[in-house]
């Protein structure tokens, strides 16, 4: 066997490990007895220590040593995937075991506290502690590997396990942009909102048997994989898991309100699953067959949620759909101009979970200032809950009553999820950039779904995105599927056109990425 | 850090590895996409291939070897966890890595061809090579550990394998004794049975959400305990699976009968799953606070099953919850000494899940004979039908047609579950001379069960066997519970008393184990 070769077996061996870990978090958020999590840490503690353990071993060190002599004789994915096995090298071996095992331990440690914390169960102060020990392993974590990463900061290394090849620069420059630009745009979108007759508002029950129905349509419709994949509700927060050939998803239902739950999540969390069902089976179990990072799988997703599936098309084949399902021919709230109505609000509120399309952009501006401050600027985790609340003031103009609905409602930080945040507004800035290339190359994606054929799209996006797996650079990928490298172009253009009805503005600006 | 401290340290890791394993199988059977097959079992092969590593890395030699040399100053329950993790590490060792992996691959591949096999989606052909490849690994596992684990014959292994320590020569003697005990006890028992008045049959349907509620009494009775372990109910075979911090069973629901499939059910793997639950907390992880083998899991579960839930006494709670659930006060097929002249029914039949008490002893002692002489006597995997046919007319005087319903009915052969028959009727005479023996020591168990008190029984399991875990011998065990060895003697009587209604035989035949 060669040193490549001995590579990819072990690299094959540890991604079964971390599928493995997938299908146990899956399980802890909807099977799990509620006694059982001390137990299930333990196995994924295991799990990350021995996955650990085998990408720091001695002998990887000298296959990859070995194999980067001869990597000229290789194919261009297999030097692909070779860069990736040694940076994947680099980011595991700047981190001891012990704090691996941390790292693992919070994960679901942090987890539990969070849930108990969002069910009113523990307060702030019992939840706080595990942000404190998940940014203080964040910040030595970054300032052991910023420097063998190519880095310039600790918080670039925490993008860095998140995220594909990206620059905490270019990001800090792209969202400040957004940021001035967003205060403005949300305040026109609402008053111009204000001026147009209020849509009909749903009107419940949608029972859950009959939603579950229409979520089963529609995530067949899209390309989902019943039979890789399986899709539960939770009451929790929805999350895509699993693995590529068993990607799980989870969604919540609400029986007022089939829109902004479950078809949301649905088209959201399809999204995700529908990248990883599609990637390269050629080069399952290999880095340069996985998925690229956070960002360009949110941007998946929100290729799927936010542009084709609230297009006014999408809702023509929703409203046939719906008004079958639930029996329900006459119900005018179910017009596709008023579920699209619907899905369009601009509302500035306190939960990002609830958040429209605009303002969602301002959650995540505020969250990546802070996360980056606490990781780079000295900023004490017993400040967040002040800096947060002012930022809400300053780009939503509203404050939450309480770290509940305030810095403390998502799971990210306290399970380790630091520089993950970002990769949602990326995955935006991704996903117009994209779709706006795909409709390009297909226009007749739209009309095709209005009849419920979702094929032209999942083509194009199989062959352009889905298909590339890991094999090419985040620059890369942008420039072969869209002619240009990452920008902040073409998500203000569509903000501007869905929400002000403006056309593309071709004086607006566009930093990278 | 001691070396004995680095083994338990090396040890606890492995559990974690092996547990996960235990919930992946566990949500093959339940939750598994049917696509996804291939997906779980390269990560049962890759937790499977990981945990053989770390057993067989070559510093866990050093380690015994140095904590034996200061074993004397060990507390001797470490001195006896210290054994076991020798005897775990001979039989690991004695296995290339390669055979490892094929095992674990055994596991879920065999499994998924059994599964299709008694579905009828394929055929004899089609599962064969499963059970010729598992037969084969057997052996050859047999052939290169029986030195080292100090056994005698290669199916000695296969024994050790499964079991705590037995010798393949004493079950063999028990087995033969008990051979011809049977033949004639099964023809006394259908004709004094035939000479009294047929039970009335129950009339469903018995829905499946009353069965479901009653089901949860009956374990929650039990002490099953719902916040450390979850009950599903399946199509495909009964099992117990997950951790003694995540205990898990499936059972079936049949809604003409509730009896014969869910009380039966639920009874059983309930017995097994209280001993996981109970087992000692303190020593979590290590070999020692381990359950001890199959022939014990399989006592305890025959235990509850056949002893504490088949008494009058159980049968008179049970008519009180089922009158209940099912809302039928007056069905006389619900009077307690009914539902126990239902179970105590003998009658030859085909299939070993559906058998009663006395029958089902003759389907493990054809089955162990049968795979005895495949592994240690040259039968070749091809015979086995002919085999089966012909042992199953000596016994119990009748024939499969097919293999469905013969020789191809378990899943445990292609699964390599081989060795793990004899553990059945094993746990049969376990469980009677260790029932004898709490009855003695508590003669309220009865009384308070006909109340659904199972505390006495429960109490007195925990303290002489469940809390033992692995810090016992098989002979210290029996012998500190019961006063002497496991024998033969105990299970014959009960047999007798039950179904010829004869009081014990003093000069019953009582050969070990």
């Amino acid at each position: 066997m060669t040193a490549y070769e001995s590579l990819k077996k072990h690299f094959e061996l540890v991604a079964g490990l971390r599928n493995a870990t997938g299908l146990l978090q899956h399980d802890a958020e909807l099977f799990m007895p509620t006694g059982s999590m001390e137990d299930r840490a333990h196995q994924v503690e295991a799990l990350g220590t021995v996955s650990h353990r085998m990408m720091t071993a001695p002998e990887v060190a000298g296959w990859l040593d070995a194999a980067e002599k001869d990597a000229a004789s290789l194919p261009p994915a297999d030097r692909r995937n070779l860069q990736l096995m040694r940076r994947a090298w680099v980011q595991a071996t700047a981190l001891p075991e012990e704090m691996a095992a941390q790292r693992a331990l919070l994960e679901t440690k942090g987890n539990e506290a969070h849930i108990k914390f969002r069910k009113g169960e523990a307060g702030w102060g019992d939840v706080r502690p595990f942000y404190t020990e998940a940014f203080d392993l964040a910040r030595t974590a970054g300032e052991m590997t910023k420097d063998a990463l190519g880095v310039k900061t600790p918080y670039d290394a925490s993008l860095a396990y998140w995220n594909s090849d990206i620059d905490d620069a270019d990001v800090t420059k792209a969202f400040d942009v957004l940021e001035k630009e967003l205060t403005g745009l949300i305040q026109k979108a609402v008053a111009q909102q204000k001026k147009k007759p209020a849509p009909l508002p749903l009107k419940g029950p949608f029972p859950r048997a009959q939603q579950k129905e229409l979520m089963k349509r529609l995530a067949g419709a899209m390309g989902f994989d019943f039979a890789r994949g399986r899709i539960d509700v939770t009451a929790g927060h929805p999350a895509s898991n699993g693995t590529p050939d068993d990607a799980r998803f989870t969604l919540n239902i609400d029986e007022n309100d089939f829109l902004s739950q479950m078809v949301f999540c649905v088209t959201h969390e399809a999204g995700h699953a529908l990248y990883d069902q599609n990637l390269p089976a050629a080069w399952r179990h290999q880095p340069v067959g996985a998925a690229m990072g956070m960002n360009i799988h949110e941007m998946c997703s929100r290729i799927m949620e936010l542009h084709i599936c609230r297009s006014l098309e999408f809702f023509q084949y929703l409203e046939k759909e719906a008004r079958d399902v639930f029996n329900r021919p006459d119900d005018p709230a179910l017009d596709a101009k008023n579920l699209q109505a619907l899905a369009y609000r601009v509302q500035p509120s306190l939960v990002r979970l609830d958040a429209d399309e605009v303002t969602y952009a301002a959650h995540i501006v505020l969250r990546h200032r802070i996360e980056r401050d606490v990781i780079n600027n000295g900023m004490s985790v017993d400040d967040i809950p002040a800096a947060w609340n002012k930022g809400m003031k300053e780009l939503l103009g509203i404050t939450p009553a309480s770290a509940q609905e305030g810095c403390g409602q998502d799971g990210h930080w306290p399970t380790y999820g630091i520089g993950y945040f970002p990769s949602y507004t990326l995955g935006d800035m991704g996903a117009a950039q994209v779709y706006a290339a795909a409709l390009k190359a297909k226009p007749e994606i739209p009309s095709e779904i209005a009849k419920g054929n979702f094929k032209p799209a999942l083509d194009w996006m199989t062959d352009n995105i889905y298909s590339k797996g890991s094999l090419l650079t985040t620059d890369e990928l942008f420039t072969q599927a869209t002619g240009e490298k990452l920008n902040l172009k073409y998500f203000l253009e569509h903000l501007r056109k869905r929400y002000l009805g403006m056309p593309p503005a071709t004086a607006a600006p566009h930093p990278a990425p």
